[in-house]
């Protein structure tokens, strides 16, 4: 068994966090709102930071009037009834595109997520101004969740992991529910493949969307319409896996059936 | 805003939670393991409950030898290299077949979820008698939920919600993640559409699983290949949204641009 609990886990939105602009040390933001919070980090903490706070402190803001769409771009706009500017952001993030109609445009993005849009948002992206922008994932969400770790490990003294996540829709049920574009210090994907059973069976083929469960958990607390709430503070979680990234949650192609 | 949290939310797996078996009364099961826990229940908490002790309590285990396969779970039982029987109970739990590949049997259970094998498991059913038996799903597990959350409350005496929770796997990512099977005094779906942003921009299309953000929240803490965790008490949660059953997270087959 890779994961076990009966200690109490505690998820602690940190409140009060500032509107984050580009070039924003996103490390200090979240040791600040740490601090105000008023709880001591402590070994195997997990901080769960929403995309799109990090998206903006790393500048991932778009000027839509910026934006020449190009003639795939109109032609993908008309049928799914988007600004081509947007869609021309999104093709210009994404491999390909999976799934269209109206209102719908589901890609494979650059990174290997099959999700709505590549990721691409104009809601909370501010300020109100006039101006619209589009914000995009992270370049490397792995990435930025290692250095965002090994920043906060610095200040704070102590081993912790980080989690970068945002809100993926489902194939077969409706509802977004959140999940780890980035991870760092924790094993993403939990493989149990082998272990026995309560009773000594075998078990067949498990493994398990760690990360993706600590978004979720994460995502619950932090409310969607309010950017006023992107970090939660995960406490009492213990595992024994080795660390994997997020990017191995991401299902290599030749697995995939439904692409 | 329908959810927001500053105070920290508890995850709380029960411990020393029995081996249940056909006919126990789970919610008395359940009642006793809040009582040794120490937590007084309190408005507002959720009890996420295993699918496994569910099903076993509700007696849908069913030992394979008093399976006789069709000629349809033969073939498919030879293509997908499972045991004819298996895929007999798998069938018959089911509308239609999804996708098969060797190893791989996914379906549409006749609740509507697309999933693995319809929900029956070998794993974990025990006893270790040389008896090889299967556990079907809950034959409706909002009811169950509901069932399960009218006798808490009058054991209680406070007004609580109910999730009963499974693994499935995803698609286009890799590992299992916590979902809502069913559930009861809570809204399993939240519909944010038409909600305004920070900066006054209103949210496109925004509906948040909920009840699955919970339910995988609790699978965090419950550890997959132990039956010693099925029960996880959450508190500090708060919505304002209408009550809404599990099933309401099914999406439509109108919806489904992937069956």
């Amino acid at each position: 068994m890779n994961v076990a609990h009966a200690a109490p886990v505690l998820l602690t939105a940190l409140s009060d966090f500032p509107l984050v602009r580009p070039g924003d040390d996103l490390a200090e933001l979240v040791a600040a709102a740490v601090g105000h919070s008023g709880l001591l980090p402590a070994d195997g903490d997990v901080l769960v930071i929403a995309q799109k706070v990090v998206s903006k402190a790393e500048g991932r803001i778009v000027e839509l009037a910026s934006v020449t769409p190009s003639a795939r771009a109109i032609a993908v706009a008309a049928a799914v009834q988007k600004d081509p500017r947007l869609v021309e952001l999104i093709l210009s993030e994404s491999r390909r595109i999976v799934r269209q109609r109206p209102n719908v445009l589901i890609v494979e993005h650059r990174l290997g997520f099959v999700m709505a849009n590549a990721g691409v948002d104009q809601s909370n992206v501010g300020p109100a101004d006039g101006v619209e922008r589009a914000l995009l994932l992270p370049e490397d969400p792995d990435r930025s969740a290692e250095a965002l770790r090994a920043c906060l490990q610095r200040k704070f003294g102590v081993r912790i992991a980080v989690i970068i996540n945002d809100s993926f829709g489902r194939a077969w049920r409706r509802g977004t529910v959140g999940v780890a574009l980035g991870a760092a210090g924790l094993p993403a994907l939990l493989d149990k493949r082998g272990d026995p059973d309560l009773f000594g069976r075998t078990l067949q083929a498990t493994m398990i969307g760690y990360a993706d469960e600590v978004a979720a958990a994460a995502s619950m607390v932090q409310g969607q319409a309010d950017e006023g709430l992107p970090v939660v503070l995960v406490r009492g979680l213990r595992w024994s896996a080795p660390t994997l990234p997020a990017s191995a949650l991401i299902r290599p192609e030749a697995e995939d059936m439904f692409r």
